[in-house]
């Protein structure tokens, strides 16, 4: 990718392979973000077939012993160069997503894509009617595929650790655990501390604010933070999420809530994290398995720290906040800055993951972790799930869902296809959101003042040099440890955490 | 496809590749749509790529041996089945496609889409800038390549026929321009006696009209004649159609101008045909060739019957004039409906295709036939070709283009990669719509009064049961003649303008 240097003819010839699969994977995500934003109810049987379609395509080309025959030509090249070059690092990740490839047959991807629509589909009406039966036999089918999945790849210490490694490579279930353990040790005093104290109030945000003016403001709001437009848009949706179909085109998705104004706001600056770092990758990458986040904890981190990190601090707010007073005179014209920063940092131990705070987030993600190893494990059956589930929140967090919609079917996760792999990525987008952002200050300690000016530039840049541009050329663990100097830990955020609420008491 | 009987085991594979390829298909259309609906300006780049890609990779599929071997497999099959069959019509347009699609290389289609994207790209900056300078290359690349297509089918009598063909399939450049010429002198005299009478006033058209309540207005009006949004949607665009990615999924665009009534109303309802068509194939057909309108002149015929005898009639806005005078009551309260019925029909001889009349239409189409001719013939240089246009707008209409962006730069098509096979259908378009409306007045004569009380579900059903639900069964002219009893003519066209516009003086 060097344009001083002729690129090694066997690699052309891999990037051109590459990029046709990029270019079929791209237009699946299409079809996905079609029919989650702007799709007819009527174009649901064939785009769920169509989605499969192009899937089994793909993976059937990735996997194509032409490719495993480049990456061996290429493996002496590769090691004659130094090993975070562009070429280098795309045969090594190419390769290493290669090897999981040719794993599963294409007709087991084609499957598992038509079973995530099926039950994607009666988990919305399931979860609409309170029905946990109406959608448990879905389940019981993905739990199936997820261990049939696993078992592609023998040699596991743990069955989860396939599908945790797909998501967040060099993680395990063992590691997991023992950061879960640490984090949980630390967490439950502090939760325990806030929650004695008085409740914050916020039934400021609880009011009515319209539709349109919510998203009028937070377009202008993701714009000024480095949102491209060129190179993006957002639309709304039931559950929002980011997609990209190129390095020029990043999507955000964004649900609003007329009397909720947490909802809107802070889903659109977390997904906006997530785009920013697409948006931010090296545009050589393009078209290749370079061309994306490393993994999914690294992309949570960033959408986390602009979501909380930035986006739920005094600072980014003393700024922001007139700006949204004047959308909303009514409503927020008599409420004070600091009511308004108590209300949308609120600590409470409640029962939706999506609308809890900081503080108590990561238990409600051991909850699914510990219970989607147990179901892996077959010690735990689908049908005794929301028993479990519920006996958890009572434990874990002192509450207890009035039904299932607020209890195991409120996330999509599971009911999209994947038990297994998806939940953890969330704790370590946490830990790694505030040991990145420590890193940021220390190395520009006027970022809090700048963004107190509502200028976000220098903290946008420094992402950008040191995790945005690189895409998936090193691993998270690398990334850690280039970026902070140290492995991963989970003080940065207890010291965050510790930090930021002392100050309300 | 009867449900009845088992399918034939090599039909039933023959489906499954012809799904497969489909779905691909669709899925490059739902790219096009986005292009030119939602996407940001950054990712045109790789979506030009993306939509070669994925042309390529179903041209491929398509012209698999294994579909010619089943094919040939099924001939005895089909031979013993009646033909119209679903099962023989499924395996008789199959071959006529696959029989096309094999002379064709994959890699030329994958070239020819590459071209079209960025050809269309160039066009739409030099309209803009007046420049037919800076997409002369591109227009030489694409006649080039219209002319290469065109000899991958040798035996040809003239080089226009594959892609004539191609798009109306039976048709010829000598049937064309005997068409062309039958009708060009029943129409000159017409349209001199129209245009020595005093021109119709339709300043009331040209005023301030909302986009927002121009938009709501023809959503309205289509669900009421028939449109069903479960099934289909309608976005914005800057260059209307139609597409679909299924029978339950099928899309219109529109374009809305402020200053212009027309623009946006009738452009809504000429899409509204081309989708109440595809939305009313039989639903067994999904997937397969035969789910699709049968030809570019049939489709186009379903467009100009709602968007002209219909939609242009007095009976329609008898009852539709109210409604648009509700929403726009300054505007139009004070018009009176034989005012606004006269605007919407003015005659006169005019610079831009799609703002023209019934009667001057195809002038302006038979122009770009008779062009397009001689620059496959090679007898017209694409430098030429301003000149040209300029001196049979003067020859033919009187009139002459100030610069080329109203000249030979208005119209998209030559632009998007295609010399030749595209403007045929226009005419034949215009030619059958009123050929169908005089057999569906016959077979239901209260057709009109029904119209007049904003009923059209007998026209829309009768078009349902003898053109829509076919698909592609038929050809052109089969259909012609099953539906009306006779061959295609002009007569019923010419008896229908003579008609309307006798009314007028």
């Amino acid at each position: 990718m060097q344009t001083l240097q002729k690129t090694h003819p066997k690699l052309q010839e891999l990037k051109t392979l590459l990029t046709e699969v990029d270019d079929i994977y791209s237009a699946a995500s299409l079809l996905y973000w079609d029919q989650a934003t702007y799709m007819p109810p009527g174009g649901a049987a064939a785009r769920g077939r169509q989605m499969a379609t192009l899937q089994q395509i793909a993976h059937t080309k990735f996997s194509d012993p032409t490719i495993g025959q480049l990456l061996s030509d290429l493996l002496s090249y590769e090691e004659s160069l130094p090993y975070d070059s562009d070429e280098a690092s795309l045969i090594r990740i190419t390769r290493r997503n290669y090897d999981r490839a040719v794993r599963v047959p294409a007709d087991f991807m084609a499957k598992m894509s038509l079973h995530r629509t099926a039950s994607y589909n009666a988990w919305a009406i399931a979860r609409s009617e309170n029905n946990f039966a109406a959608v448990q036999p879905y389940l019981e089918k993905t739990l199936e595929i997820c261990q049939e999945y696993a078992n592609f790849f023998p040699g596991y210490d743990h069955i989860a650790d396939p599908l945790i490694d797909g998501a967040d490579y060099g993680m395990k279930a063992t590691s997991m655990r023992s950061l879960f353990s640490q984090l949980r040790e630390k967490l439950v005093p502090i939760v325990e501390a806030i929650v004695s104290q008085p409740v914050a109030d916020d039934t400021c945000l609880r009011q009515s604010f319209s539709e349109a003016e919510q998203l009028d403001f937070s377009l202008k709001l993701i714009e000024q933070l480095g949102f491209d437009f060129n190179r993006g848009r957002q639309d709304k949706t039931l559950h929002p999420f980011m997609t990209n179909f190129s390095i020029g085109d990043v999507r955000i998705t964004t649900r609003i809530r007329e009397n909720d104004l947490n909802e809107g706001l802070f889903s659109t600056i977390h997904e906006m994290g997530h785009a920013l770092y697409e948006q931010g990758i090296n545009p050589k990458y393009e078209g290749t398995p370079l061309a994306g986040g490393t993994s999914s904890g690294v992309h949570e981190s960033q959408s986390r720290l602009w979501e909380n990190q930035v986006g739920r601090s005094r600072n980014f707010w003393k700024f922001f906040y007139p700006q949204l007073q004047e959308v909303f005179p009514h409503q927020l014209g008599d409420v004070s800055l600091e009511t308004f920063y108590r209300a949308i940092n609120k600590v409470s131990r409640s029962l939706i993951r999506t609308d809890s705070d900081e503080v108590t987030y990561n238990l409600h993600v051991m909850i699914r972790f510990d219970l989607e190893l147990e179901l892996l494990e077959g010690k735990l059956a689908v049908r005794d799930l929301p028993e479990a589930w519920n006996q958890r929140y009572k434990s874990d967090l002192g509450v207890v869902p009035k039904n299932d919609s607020e209890g195991v079917m409120q996330d999509v996760h599971w009911y999209t296809g994947t038990i297994g792999g998806m939940f953890q990525g969330y704790t370590l987008g946490n830990i790694m959101s505030a040991q990145f952002f420590a890193a940021a200050l220390k190395a520009n300690p006027e970022i809090p003042t700048q963004i107190e000016q509502g200028n976000c530039h220098t903290l946008h840049n420094w992402l950008k040099e040191n995790i945005y541009q690189h895409g998936s050329k090193y691993t998270a663990a690398e990334l850690v440890e280039r970026v902070t100097g140290k492995e991963l830990s989970i003080e940065p955020f207890i010291q965050y955490i510790q930090h930021k609420f002392s100050d309300f008491s």
